[in-house]
């Protein structure tokens, strides 16, 4: 399969536990392929961990939740790792305070990787054993497989944030730069209309994604593609970071502070804008999807335009007919391309897709018990809902239902924007 | 009428504009009727404005949307109070830094009050004339006046913040401590059902109350009556505020930066808990209301209590039929008190209640053009909605479809909880 | 005595306590006679009080440290101003939170007033008792005076600061600009030797003035007047804020963190630079004295310039046979004006100057015992010695060894500087 | 040599220029033998800059002052190196912000190696041309080994910081625990006198030990040695950290503010105190020199002990005819250990001594034209001198006149005390 085309999800179904287990490790060792050791240790703001840190908590995950409570027998080399690489769960007592990740030299890599190593070997004997017979212990498993998927995408931005603080702009991998521009915006429209939302119970689904619920979607209008770059610099262009008219109140006052005067990465220079990516700094082209946008931005883009930014329901409306395929981080394919084909394009993949929904639960979600519980539930407040994947995203984490939340300055994501209008 | 039993909203429609004009203008003089001078210059926090701040604002949005583009022949007699007094108006040029308006000793309390003097004499000018005769002129009018009545609200929650950071702890006004037991909690259920949201059009509303739209609602069941200090009190008692696990993750790491412990203004002493009110510092009466609480608070103590807050949807159609009508800032009256009586208690007035809505805009919305239309549009990012008023909103200016509006670390309003749950 | 011609010290010998005590008092009055009382209650930054705050504690320090322990049936009326208006005084228990002076609106200024009266009334019991015949006590009493006059410089210079902030400029009192040209500079000369410096005994004397010591000062030169603003636009004209060669690297990052361009209440105007004065906003005059000048800037003009401050050893040397007089805030003058005659000028009165010398012990000094002995001694780190008096400094309050001390970024004191070389 | 003797300083007459330079850098090389890559990356506060950095910036100075202006046809390789290993020279333009120095993961570790190998090389060609037989670039070259000197005193600093922040506590370099008791406390006494103060023009010394010049030194007396831990542990028992009454009003806030209740790295555990050092985490010793103190921590100190620090003038009359010897860093000592002997001991090497001269100007000093005037000149305010080297000095860096300064708050560096006394 070609890095130029699309990617379809693999068929689950055929693969044991244990290769399921490796497809997925295997995949973090790829990203970490091209790296440096001293990559791996800097943490650039308190959003960003270290490389190596990701790599120790997805490690802690399984051995958390898995290893110590059901594998007989099995004894934690390290016992600081607990504290060391525990996230948020508060259930499981402190936790290394996150902004001073970046402060620790050690553990090393080696001995991540190691730790690693000897993680594996113990989940290789749990999956060889009837451990995962038991289906809450199936689903812990499954969790920890999804859970290892969202820190890849997290190790590429934040590895793309701590390259670009580096005025020597290293190369992560190299890629051809895009080219053909992309089809003519245009909208489909959609009648108003009582919307089943959320998981369907097929498949693997965050809590969050439930329960499945009925919502009255008034008629919309869904653009066929993703904005573009080039059509985001003719708001630059017409001054819109110098406009308080375009912008929520919050928005324009993080503009004023942050001194923000385009997309992150971005940088003007002669003849024109140029921005860092995982293959060095170049061009900005016009083609490309915009990314690294704020909510901010990405509702001030759309309130420019005339338009507005879609409902997570309307997404989901929108896409729920829609073949969970798109362009990823496949083969070395690291940044975002244009839109080709006809109808409703870029649904998955590229760049996450803010909406205007804030993150909040679906009617009659309850967390589950314990410290699982703390997975998504405890994050429903003052995050902007994401929808459908972006080039970062495992091809296989995604589904029409999936709900992917940040804070709305967050601009260190792969995120841009897909515009709505009423009808 | 007794300050002790409901007060509902006088019937408008008998009054002249000059006649509404006056009535709400003298309420701002009976709130600050027991000040002195120094109490009026004071800004405590960023969120808290100087009253006499609060005095001259009100009359700038007169002056600024009515007589200087309206009335033949006004001459502003202070330019900079243009600038001095614009709140966050950016169409209207740059304002002065909000935190720093507790810095400026000119004008003086006197010399506002004198810009008021002046300002109300062009304004009977106006009101006498046939410029309120054009429907968008009177639009502006009206919403001068409801705007005023929103300071008035703000002058209390301000006063408050200001007297209580005073040792001293002055009175404001006196008032009698409360005392007869609530009614039980009980729970009143509500069907499924497709609800119009929204205002209906009749009377003043503000944009962001439109358009009208259907909503489906699920079965949901709401409580007779708002939460008590004497329930918050277990709550406080089995630890709360001491276990993550009730809290949102925001809200958890706030009342660790802040060391929050109990709710804004209350202390704990000898032999039980006191509060500073309006009227000085007293015990905590547990069959009051619970205020000033921010969301986080409110969300741990539903979460806690096995139960959730309601959204604003669901608050809106327990609201639909229930006349409007509680306990308001009447008569020297600056405390909430205890509910009474059978069916959906307290519905308006005491406190706000805190819904588990984001503040958003509802599907249409369009704020208008212009200066007016950074009312309420620009703030639907990082906020959550609170309905149902307080013993501080002036009886007259709520409604069902009344939407209000604060970040949820807010405390300094008179904000508390009813409890929701689903069917 | 015209406001024009030099002031010299009064002859303390000729009045009783009594009349001392009243005298400072009035100065007090005099100082506050134009304020509104809104002027009183502000505190533009943390290290500017507010007016009535000084009133107050100047009042507590007669209170806490002559009437409790020495007046027979003294009793405080008020004993939260115990804990409200100490400044600093660990031994006398916790203080109340300096950079929040300014959230207090009570006590209002008529209680303070209020205050004032009945400690002046047992003040004067206490100066016609026994009491003050205890040398111990009248040092104290002395202290008491000496410290009031302390506060009125500082109720100019934070009254300056509050006023300056507010774009309405008000006018404190209203003063003629000065005009004549000042002499030209020249340098007085002055040997090695070894030097007597400190207090002499004779008369009052803090401290930290002492023990008097003897010190080798090197042949050194010292400018027959204080630094003009003409001479310093010069450096501004020069580029002196935009050239790290001249400052010290604690100054340039102040300079760039700040964004300091000029001298405080500076502004460039067409066609000139105006500053603001106590006597409201107007052009600077060539021929007035540099002023509000943090250390860093006066150590960069003299960098720039060729030459250097002087030390306070040197400064002292060349003031021991000079009279104390000058020009001082009598009779409503409240800004600095030009040298004039012979010799060397300006040695007291218009604005301090800096000395390169860190505000440090004398050999043998010790603090006394107890809270008094957190007058001086505890503030010996990372401040800097200012010489001479200021227009803003009661007359009577100085001599030849007075030490004054600030930060080195400290800007909001009439500070300016004399130039000084090597021979 | 035995690592538990004295060392005393090398004769460098008999050395050549090759060989010098060679034996500095291989010292760097010594020191960062034992560190794996990861520790050469990060900066775990402002003040602390990565090992790699300072690799480069000692490379980048020699190549900066000497091979770009002297060696001809010199080819900087890696353009971008003189902007990011410039540390604080703004005649050579902007620098790489200083708290981001720990955000760069390049160039890597071994790039860094590779740059100085490259310069090795060049430096080489240099010492062998006569481009050092004029004495302005010998000087440059001299200043350069001492730089690098400097350097090697503060990897050894910031090292222990990053290893400190970990949890793991990696020992840097293993070494036994001291144990022998220090010889008890006495003092030496000092008449009177006219000193001779600065450097001698003997061999090497930085521009601010100069000129030489004379101070009248009032009697004294001095430790015989360091203060100990034992007795600062008195001071902490005696509830030193508590007590307001010790401390400078800027040292009891810092206490307040930071939390101080023991020296950095201390810690209160069952049994007793133990502390990180380079060695690990261990039990503090009562016998070795107290170290890691703050200016204003050995200033308590010595008040509640009722002595004080000496001045530089002091310390430098009684080092006048002592040798430089002491405990270094050679052969793996990392730590300080106690005193033994007669006489003034440790007056060089173990911690360096607080003093109470705030850092600034000798009489006619004057920084040298051009970037290497930024070395000294620019810090003299808001500084402390500290005399006579630490453990991590390099053992032929030092000297009577040598004057080290650092903030009154910086307690990273091997910094302890010695009492002085009036007579």
């Amino acid at each position: 399969m070609s890095i130029e085309t699309t990617v379809s999800r693999p068929v689950r179904g055929l693969e044991t536990d244990l290769e399921r287990y490796r497809g997925v490790r295997e995949w973090t060792e790829h990203i970490r392929e091209p790296l440096e050791v001293e990559d791996y240790v800097i943490q650039t703001m308190p959003d960003v961990s270290p490389i190596k840190w990701h790599l120790a908590h997805t490690t802690w995950f399984f051995e958390t939740f898995l290893l110590r409570p059901f594998l007989a027998g099995y004894q934690a080399s390290q016992p600081k790792f607990e504290y060391l690489f525990n996230s948020y769960y508060n259930s499981l007592g402190e936790q290394f305070s996150r902004p001073d990740r970046g402060t620790l030299s050690r553990p090393t890599v080696a001995e991540v990787v190691e730790y690693r190593r000897s993680v594996d070997a113990a989940m290789t004997q749990l999956c060889e054993s009837d451990v995962l017979a038991d289906p809450e212990r199936r689903a812990i498993f499954e969790l920890g497989l999804q859970h290892e998927q969202q820190h890849q995408e997290l190790m590429l931005t934040d590895l793309k944030h701590v390259l670009a603080a580096n005025i020597l702009e290293p190369v992560y991998r190299s890629q051809d730069a895009t080219t053909p521009a992309p089809a003519p915006l245009s909208f489909s429209e959609f009648d108003e209309g009582i919307r089943e939302i959320g998981s369907t119970g097929e498949g693997f689904s965050f809590d969050h994604e439930g329960p499945r619920h009925r919502v009255l979607v008034p008629a919309f209008a869904l653009a066929n593609r993703l904005t573009t770059a080039g059509e985001y610099l003719e708001f630059i262009e017409d001054g819109g970071y110098e406009n308080p008219q375009h912008w929520l109140s919050e928005g324009w006052s993080t503009v004023r502070r942050e001194g923000w005067q385009a997309p992150l990465y971005w940088q003007r220079e002669e003849p024109g804008w140029t921005h860092f990516t995982l293959s060095g700094r170049r061009a900005v082209d016009p083609h490309e999807p915009i990314a690294h946008l704020s909510y901010y931005e990405a509702d001030a883009f759309a309130t420019w335009a005339g338009k507005r930014l879609p409902t997570e329901f309307e997404w989901e409306t929108a896409a729920a007919d829609i073949e969970v395929a798109g362009r990823f981080a496949l083969d070395g394919r690291v940044h975002p391309g244009p839109a080709s084909g006809e109808g409703l394009q870029q649904m998955y993949g590229d760049v996450w897709e803010w909406t205007q929904s804030a993150y909040a639960a679906y009617p009659g979600y309850r967390p589950v018990e314990g410290a699982l519980g703390e997975y998504n539930g405890k994050f429903m407040s003052g995050q902007m809902v994401l929808r459908g994947g972006s080039i970062a995203t495992p091809a296989d984490h995604l589904r029409a239902s999936y709900r992917n939340f940040w804070p709305p300055a967050t601009r260190f994501q792969f995120a841009g924007l897909r515009l709505a209008a009423d009808r």
